[in-house]
């Protein structure tokens, strides 16, 4: 891998050269956490937005809101959610994907009808709308020249989150999108090669293993070799250690139910 | 709305000009189930799903697996799992995306700890991030000049799909995706206005019944005035009917938590 976004590290099944421009834009992605000064414009933001809403939607439920938080209070406060991620204060632009079935439950009272709430199914479909109009607009945003940065860690204080945000039942943050113009070098990292994630007819793990042990040679020399933030590491470390070490945000569980999803 | 994919329905924040080429396609898309018998080239699907990898993971987790199905019989038996949707069966093309947790515990196991599982934070990950490399998947293809639909009722019967494909333990099949070359007129659906679905600083919903009434009418005008499939409905009437009068998959949660997920 070098600099330029090569990604020769795919191996046998890598895709060496650009077959549309959108291709090689998506191939370039990495995510970027410095901007310039340069403000996103509001026209900007409603193309970002409008674009990924023209991402398919399960029975077209529409399930995604999406806050533009620009008062510095709140982004401090957010930050702090963050676990103090800077540009979740200072980036251009902030948006919060929510995902959000309280529209939905009002289609139904205008018919005289109640929700049928609480379904994980439910759960798992707004989430899933608010990450699919997220990365259409992720795409519309770098086709801009925009750089983006997601922010999960918003999930370590949920209800600090939605009580800053005022929302309504059926709906909470899944995640927040930091945009702004790059002032820092890019560098795409290798991904799975496609011989652990892209398979045939049917799973067959059976070589995943030794398969992941030389995708962590690839990834050890990415660290290592990166113009930056040079790191010894493979992949299967971090995430035994973020996975085998840590639970896995505990308290969101019991945050969801309060919000009148996944109770069944 | 027009059959040229005008999205003028946007309103105040309507974008109505392409700002780059790769918003324009954005714009463009809908849902596409019929195909040409063209088939699609294996380096084409290998473009379509490296291009999807570059996606953002949430810490790098690269929790996504996907499963290229081929077989005349497990299609017909996953047309079946869709409730008959035919090219389940028939598409040029069919991916399955799977949120697979399972790899991620193989790293635990190979640097001897067990993975921490069963958080509702992990389904949220391993969800979204199918999503996202799904999303961009898409935007490839589309792209490239094919068509795609996802399909979300492979829910309908989680435990058959992953006998069929062989799913391990902490991994299950999120959606399918069809994929071919267009064989019909395509129209673009008026989505939200943003008045309902992009708010500054704090959801405040106090307008919302009448600014859903009034995306009401515009897509009663959508669906009567379209080319073909013309209907009598509006947003909020199927919305009242799906969530009101259905139960929302309920079998999903003890499916989920018999894979190892969604139990804490």
């Amino acid at each position: 891998p070098t600099a330029s976004g090569s990604v020769a590290c795919y191996g046998p099944n890598a895709y060496h050269s650009p077959m549309t421009p959108t291709i090689d834009l998506l191939m370039q992605h990495c995510s970027v956490r410095r901007y310039t000064d340069q403000a996103v414009s509001d026209e900007h933001i409603s193309a970002i937005v409008a674009a990924g809403q023209m991402a398919a939607s399960s029975s077209f439920v529409q399930t995604t809101t999406v806050i533009r938080v620009r008062n510095p209070d709140t982004r401090a406060q957010l930050c702090e959610v963050s676990g103090g991620q800077p540009y979740v204060a200072n980036a251009p632009a902030l948006l919060i994907f929510c995902a959000d079935l309280h529209r939905n439950a009002q289609c139904c009272a205008m018919h005289g009808q109640s929700m049928q709430s609480g379904f994980i199914e439910q759960l798992l479909i707004a989430s899933v709308d608010a990450a699919l109009v997220a990365q259409n607009s992720v795409i519309a945003a770098e086709s801009l020249g925009l750089g983006i940065c997601y922010i999960g860690a918003l999930r370590n204080d949920p209800q600090r989150v939605a009580d800053l945000l005022g929302l309504p039942e059926q709906c909470f943050a899944v995640f927040g999108l930091c945009l702004g113009y790059p002032d820092q070098e890019t560098q795409t990292k290798p991904r799975l090669p496609h011989s652990l994630m892209l398979r045939e007819e049917r799973y067959d793990g059976a070589d995943d293993p030794s398969l992941i042990a030389d995708y962590d040679a690839t990834m050890r020399d990415y660290y290592a070799s990166r113009s930056s933030n040079v790191k010894l590491q493979s992949w299967s470390e971090p995430m035994s250690a973020l996975l085998g070490q840590k639970e896995s945000r505990p308290h969101l569980l019991a945050f969801l139910r309060q919000r009148g999803l996944a109770t069944r």
